[in-house]
């Protein structure tokens, strides 16, 4: 299991018209937050996602908010990386703000070969650098 | 249990650099047809989305992925809602692309009022007129 | 020159917390026009925009806002397709709310190699297919 | 004039099937600039962008690219705003990857009361704020 912790403000584009954030929006930014971990390991993004060899595309995300987030926020993503078995890992998310617990959510990830689509092995490169 | 039909074209914002929907945005397809399906009941979306006094925001959404979703993909969303409790509904979605079910999705909301942020119980004329 | 015109809701996603279309939405919501125009012509999407042979990505963009857009509401865009010269298009886009201009917006595409990303000719089979 | 300069890394939403970013999506990112600069001005975005009294919004935006860009890269924008007179500023950026140019863009904004949605102008304590 391996730990990283973002921080991000609440954009304008976030936001809808009920003056919050959009829950899908915050999906989103829990994918930031893999992003800065990923190249906090000094993966490639853009390798990473466009690869004709290995993709690892989220299969189940969840999300639960306990607190609306507004526009101008600064909330702070707790990650943890976890593998599940050798072709899926998840990823849990702690979004706080003000230090208290604002949502959770969670995405799992299964390892395909992306012109195929079938299921892989993760790569072992993958899994020493992410040290899951 | 009410139940509705959505029809929509993936088009090319949905997508991202795996050629594929991006995870978030088939949330954000789900909850057109819940307002499509609101329209459907003569609600009026501003008001509904925007009003002072009663706010019905997402607090859990899930989604699963079964097969990828492409640029120019004609999927149907059959959605399900249906009452938990007073202050909580959910509403359940099948994602369906010639025929095959391609992913499902779940969001539970409950009644507010927006101001105080403190649940109420769901007005019963909206209520009646989702028939829930 | 070439016209289409497309329908479409405004979402609840496509607002922000000012209560109305955040503004680089609107042009999304032009490029589905286009995508539409394009489906029109039996184009397939995916291989339009994913192709590793042609692409004609837009290289310049621009809207006009004249009054606000609210969710909900239903919006018509008369889209308007010029050919520039032999590597270059250009769509204009009108967007109605009940019969009234509310918004206009441009978008210039060149046509690229896009593994050199240099510029080439649009295919005499592309312009055909578009009347333009 | 009063410049401002914003680091941001692209991540994945803001990508498209064609592998570069979505262009629409870059007006946000500048958008997110301009954000950073108010808040570098202790401007509470909330209150900015959802007041009842003054709102600012877009009525022209515009936007050139000249070079592509991928998931993972690092754009830093050079953001310079103006008066045009007492109700209209105008936001330009510069967007460099690696020193070099690769797309510009811009904003005007104008000062209305967002309830009647008449003009008026700009108060002098914003004004005064970003030193415009």
């Amino acid at each position: 299991m391996t730990k990283f912790k973002y921080q991000r403000k609440i954009f304008f584009a976030d936001t809808d018209a009920a003056g919050v954030v959009y829950f899908a929006n915050l999906l989103s930014i829990c994918h930031e937050a893999y992003e800065e971990f990923l190249t906090n390991f000094y993966i490639n993004l853009q390798d990473f996602f466009s690869s004709n060899i290995i993709a690892i595309p989220i299969i189940h995300a969840e999300i639960d908010f306990f607190k609306p987030i507004f526009c101008g926020d600064l909330i702070i993503i707790n990650l943890n990386i976890k593998l599940i078995n050798n072709k899926v890992f998840e990823i849990s998310y702690k979004i706080y703000k003000d230090d208290i617990l604002i949502a959770t959510a969670l995405t799992r990830h299964i390892c395909i070969n992306p012109q195929t689509r079938k299921t892989q092995e993760i790569p072992v490169i993958i899994k020493d650098n992410l040290s899951i």
